[in-house]
């Protein structure tokens, strides 16, 4: 029972339909790669009778109860209180803690509000978690042998402190957790629903489990594999293979979309400019997201309007009265054009119908063409993804840095399987 | 409390990391949206004593309980027998539901395996709930004056039952639903232990519940008041006093910062341009992410290196030398060069360091320079926000788009309150 884990997430946000709470799977996803099961997952507002309550139903069902929220500095934190009442321990204020805040806001250059000395306050006897990101520290509090770790639920700060603080402190008490082998897969490119019938046709070995996760535009295939590596080796081997090696950005989950792409540009000390319209400058955004980007992103134009694209990148007139701004032509006139004004070894562009309004019975809502220039030669390639127009914008940026991939990696261009949807 | 609602989702793939759910939040918000309250979300695993434990501690809690899951054909599909077992009755076959799962399978050209007889075994008693999207059906057993509402896991299928026959259901069962008097504020620029602080000197009443959520750079704030109208009302126009109206750019929740910004443009009839160095394009970005934003928005330049700002922005390569790139004078030069280059009526600029390299003592990473140029005059200001990379840059990009709407609603330069600066 000891490796048995309960989460409570706490707050009102995630009752009442503002906040989808993302803190809860993750914390499952760590337990699950660490073998360690959770029990229950429970949810309760900003109340502190509430929050004592399913407290004692998780500590029933649970050696640990991971909380998540309510520690901030408003009225409505009511977590420390709440663990203080049912674990029937004092609030004492560490005065260590409230420096450290102090010093955190002086370093930032805010002036420290006194309700912030709330979050230096802890039920007596309990073991601080340090905040390295934000302010709110966390603590442990003990219940007779089991414990109640409370952190902040801002799913960055909860992140960090359960790497840095939790995790050592659970495999410490609860003793040595035999890891399962891991494997991941990062793909850009292929739907979900194909990756997963691709795999199955595979016949995955019993003792290896599949899990899949998509993180639009990406999506993540991790085995995990208990006893056998060789097993779990070899059949990653497998599936890679029938779902086309080139469609992998990535097998580590150290490294997403954009630092593979930053690697490899550095690796090549190639430069790199962008032209953009319909995603408005999310392509270098994405390419700047690195820090060290500027060894290669020299810079982009957006040409939003049509007259900019005319005015500043050169497009010909009768190009966009003929072809249509949204065309291969005009792509491939855009990254020529930005890649003289930066003069770089490499330029991408897009144009294209993010929607919801704009679009055609030729182009439909969904169209946009990509634009490839290197030294020696355009390319342009034409696209279609039905989605929202968030998710136009965000498929056709990663479209387009798709291209720089493929072309450092002499991998042919990006073709998104659509007959095998 | 017969408005009291709990929700149980039940799958053991919701405690191991494979799936995060979406039902609980799904029905969080239709049932915020008719002003009823979610007590608690429970998760559970594929067990009957769990499901049966966790609907115990929920109809202690409330009136109704929703169970997302568990109807499925496979043996791990428990909540058809937990719910009888919870509630004495026999699980007894309806016949006229089996036909109808025949008749799909038919219809569908697929072998009706034996095993799909399972779903149309319901607790004795319990009204039956149509599938039409799928082939599990759900049910409602009443439990004493309590109704245990089960629904199938697949969210399309949930989704068309709740809203086919659950909400006619709870209509009929609850009553007249009073909605809560809701007010909102959206604020950039105050931290969220400031606003907090000031709400609280203003005292509110105990009839008026407040939450808040950080959805940076964006704090919100929720006030619910459930009978007088009028002390809600007073009570929100004593915190805007407060807080300094100045800050809060919405107060609806159907609209956010950009689409605020978005209809101020498009009501003066104003076109922007964005001159953009460490953050990449998101300006850009956020200023095009609402449709009909070429109304408006022309364009931009991206000036991630220093000789793009040279030769493309006509920066003077002495103010680079004398000033450094994160300087006022370049933020000014920046604004005013992509102004002439896409001839707009306004313009925006940031230079900065978005770290985590690059900083200095004297321009420590978080430092950023905002330029705003209008037909008659360029102004720069002076920021500092201590975040991580992504952090700096998205405060960065609010703030350059901040100075739009401040001068559009002719108020004065922003000023984070609690900064030294």
């Amino acid at each position: 029972m000891k490796q048995a884990i309960s989460i409570l997430t706490v707050g009102s946000e995630l009752l009442d339909g503002r906040l989808q709470d993302t803190n809860a799977h993750y914390l499952t996803r760590e337990f699950s790669q660490l073998g360690l099961k959770i029990q229950l997952i429970l949810t309760c507002g900003d109340n502190e009778m509430e929050i004592g309550g399913a407290l004692s139903y998780a500590l029933q069902h649970s050696h640990q109860v991971i909380i998540s929220g309510g520690l901030g500095p408003t009225a409505d934190d009511l977590t420390r209180e709440a663990v203080a009442t049912f674990t029937k321990q004092r609030l004492l204020l560490d005065q260590q803690s409230l420096d450290l805040l102090k010093k955190r806001y002086i370093e930032r250059k805010r002036i420290f509000d006194e309700a912030n000395t709330k979050q230096a306050l802890f039920p007596e006897g309990a073991e601080i978690i340090k905040n390295n990101t934000g302010t709110a520290p966390g603590f442990i509090a003990r219940y007779g042998d089991k414990s109640i770790i409370s952190l902040p639920g801002v799913p960055r700060e909860l992140k960090a402190m359960f790497q840095e603080s939790v995790l050592p402190y659970l495999k410490k008490t609860i003793g040595e957790i035999q890891s399962p082998q891991i494997k991941v897969l990062r793909i850009f490119g292929l739907p979900e629903s194909f990756i997963g019938r691709t795999i199955d046709e595979c016949l995955p070995p019993k003792e290896i489990e599949i899990s899949y996760r998509a993180m639009f535009p990406e999506v993540q295939v991790i085995l995990k594999g208990k006893e056998d590596p060789l097993s779990l080796n070899s059949f990653f081997t497998k599936i890679k293979n029938a779902l086309k090696e080139e469609y992998i950005f990535s097998e580590t989950l150290e490294r997403n979309f954009e630092e593979t792409v930053h690697a490899l540009l550095i690796e090549h000390r190639l430069t790199v400019s962008t032209a953009e319209s319909c995603t408005g400058g999310l392509v270098g955004k994405i390419l700047s997201n690195t820090s060290g980007a500027s060894a290669y992103f020299k810079g982009g134009v957006i040409t939003y309007a049509n007259d900019a694209k005319v005015r500043i990148l050169q497009i010909h007139e009768e190009t966009l009265k003929s072809e249509g701004a949204v065309s291969a032509a005009v792509a491939k006139q855009m990254a020529e054009g930005v890649q003289k004004i930066f003069n770089t070894d490499l330029a991408i562009s897009i144009t294209g119908i993010a929607g919801p309004e704009g679009g055609s019975k030729e182009k439909p809502v969904g169209s946009f063409f990509i634009g490839f220039s290197t030294k020696k030669e355009t390319q342009a390639f034409s696209y279609f993804y039905a989605a929202n127009r968030s998710g136009v914008r965000t498929y056709a940026a990663y479209t387009a840095i798709e291209a720089i991939r493929r072309h450092l990696l002499q991998l042919p261009p990006f073709v998104p399987p659509h007959s095998l949807v």
